[in-house]
């Protein structure tokens, strides 16, 4: 069987206070035909927060002393590295002008996943929505009251990683659907049996969405058709890996 | 337009000396109609890796003290250890039980990507191809001959990563096409000039493949159909991070 990546585009520019839900409801039915059985909605962040109101102006944004002099060092706008660091829960790196910070549950990316935009004015900071996987469950539920059946959501966001180069869009919200498969115990197609492969399936439908999404694309959301996951109700916060099982941070 | 994920299935159990050019060929004309312009082909490691003979009896190997002493350590198999320290070019952690290495031209993964077989009978290891760029120029050349458009080639494997729970597929080696995908001074559909966004595009053509392959689903390749990728000569060696360059080894 086959997967789809159906791309929805045309949705118009999100502002603060938006109705996303039918927004995203409109475009399912008119780019992909209404919602089929295993539909996965991929939506990126960046509409995800808009939407939310996430969306701060740099030029209110009074820098701490810390901000100002790595901004001042590294030729960084300093309104930028002040919300970075206010949106993190752990700054891992803060060197050669590199922000590396945990922030929402423990997503690790640069500058808090903060998104410069200049789309209403100059200067404003797109912010990672607070709780994202609350983003996905309320955009899920909203879906559920126009389409049947039910579509599962994942919330995307582009991301660094370290040891390969190039970014790589993953999940940051996800509702309606196992974000992680466990295969242990069943056997592949060599008869032989797994020992023990935990798949990262939020991730791999982030990265396939990431296809049709490239940031200049104008797709901001992409229906996933096809994939049979596992309902249930999966967090991407399950996705952080927990510190004390991290050996490299 | 839609991307397609189309499974090729039914190839059969491959062994050294096989023509995975012909398998491959006689797989893509039976279930995905020929190639079309714009077909990706990812193919799984381990198919690639048996095709070439890479394949080694874990009775045959001499483990060194150190991969004695950390497998009895932590209950591994001592022939494993030693494997996957012979297939490395660097030792990133071997603590705990956990052997994380680079191999290749830097992958990093668990134990070198070594992968435990009982295909034919017991004790086998299967290692990385001793070059997945050149095993993907191989197999796009052969195809050449037989499927027009040729199509592109991704060698895809299942590693690990930091920060970030469960597996995801990778490329491990990469012809035809561009591997990282420069967005750089292009405007996004909100008309803002893109700072610089490189995006690992054969990553992400890796990772949608890996919704079909599923360890256990006996899908050990898969064409992505209408990705408007960059032809070009790309290798994966692209994706590793300069050592550096990387803050988190």
């Amino acid at each position: 069987m086959s997967i789809e990546l159906i791309p929805l585009p045309g949705l118009p520019s999100i502002v603060p206070g938006d109705d996303l839900v039918a927004m995203l409801a409109d475009a399912i039915e008119q780019s992909a035909g209404g919602a089929h059985a295993d539909d996965v909605v991929v939506v990126c962040q960046k509409i995800v927060s808009k939407a939310e109101g996430r969306i701060v102006k740099l030029a209110d944004v009074e820098p701490r002393e810390e901000a100002i002099r790595f901004a001042e060092t590294y030729e960084k706008d300093p309104a930028v590295v002040e919300l970075a660091l206010a949106e993190s829960i752990e700054v891992l790196r803060m060197v050669d002008g590199h922000l590396i910070t945990a922030t929402g549950p423990g997503f690790i990316c640069a500058n808090s996943g903060l998104d410069r935009s200049n789309q209403h004015g100059e200067g404003q900071a797109t912010l990672l929505p607070l709780d994202s996987d609350a983003s996905a469950e309320r955009l899920r539920a909203g879906l559920a009251k126009r389409l049947t059946p039910t579509p599962a959501i994942v919330v995307s966001d582009t991301f660094g990683r370290p040891w390969r180069m190039g970014q790589l869009d993953v999940a940051i919200g996800a509702a309606g659907l196992a974000v992680l498969d466990d295969h242990e115990g069943s056997t592949d197609w060599a008869g032989r049996t797994l020992e023990h492969t935990l798949i990262a399936v939020a991730d791999q439908l982030a990265a396939a969405a990431g296809l049709l999404m490239g940031k200049a694309d104008g797709v901001p959301a992409v229906v996933v058709r096809g994939f049979s996951y596992t309902p249930a109700g999966g967090r991407a916060a399950e996705l952080v890996r927990p510190k004390d099982q991290d050996m490299f941070r």
